[in-house]
């Protein structure tokens, strides 16, 4: 775990958001991209070394929609950077965590990630990603 | 904003946790406090510029108990560093945020801190962070 690559936040507005955001950094987002495949639309802020990701659901079956129904807004996960992720993932299925993705696969931002389940992490949703 | 300066995680067992993400970074927590003000004892971790800071409640009364109680572990806050707190308390005021701390006062970690309510951030409790 390099350093805090992002931490994704779920909203219902994702333009009302971005404006919230951009009010609370004092500057514009950087980035907006959308990721077909998860049903989400993305907005990153930079802060140091790390990014803001908001995360909105552009389809009523993706997973931040449902998340969203179940938790409303809020933090929705964690993502850390590694430099080798399959590595990672050995490592800490061997140690017992709980993996969603025992292989890498793409996500936003030119990266390859994988999620780690919140009960082994004292509820929180980690990601691992490694520069694609 | 300067950069993240930690993320605040609720647990229910301080000991327990810190023993998985010392499993999950690989290495030590690196301090351990006690804030008998806010009844919790914290427990540090180093990722890059920024920290991981677990939550263990150590009174019934105190804050985390209660976010527990209601929310259960998981994602508790995000502090960002900032230069000047009272600047920065002053210009989100302005801008309509809605402040729990409209003072800032001392926090662990050698920090002076002030709270942003989840109500102005789409559901994430902020909080502003100068070194003290």
């Amino acid at each position: 775990m390099r350093k805090i690559e992002h931490i994704g936040i779920a909203v219902n507005n994702i333009e009302e958001a971005t404006k919230t955001y951009e009010l609370l950094f004092n500057k514009k987002a950087y980035k907006e991209e959308e990721v077909a495949s998860e049903g989400v639309k993305t907005v990153f802020f930079e802060t140091g070394e790390s990014k803001i990701e908001l995360l909105g659901a552009t389809s009523s079956s993706s997973p931040i929609a449902k998340y969203l129904e179940k938790k409303g807004e809020g933090i929705h996960h964690i993502a850390f950077a590694v430099d080798n992720i399959n590595k990672e993932i050995k490592r800490l299925e061997t140690e017992g965590f709980q993996l969603i993705n025992k292989e890498a696969k793409p996500g936003a931002d030119q990266k390859i990630i994988a999620f780690l389940h919140p009960k082994s992490n004292h509820g929180v949703l980690i990601e691992l990603c490694q520069d694609a």
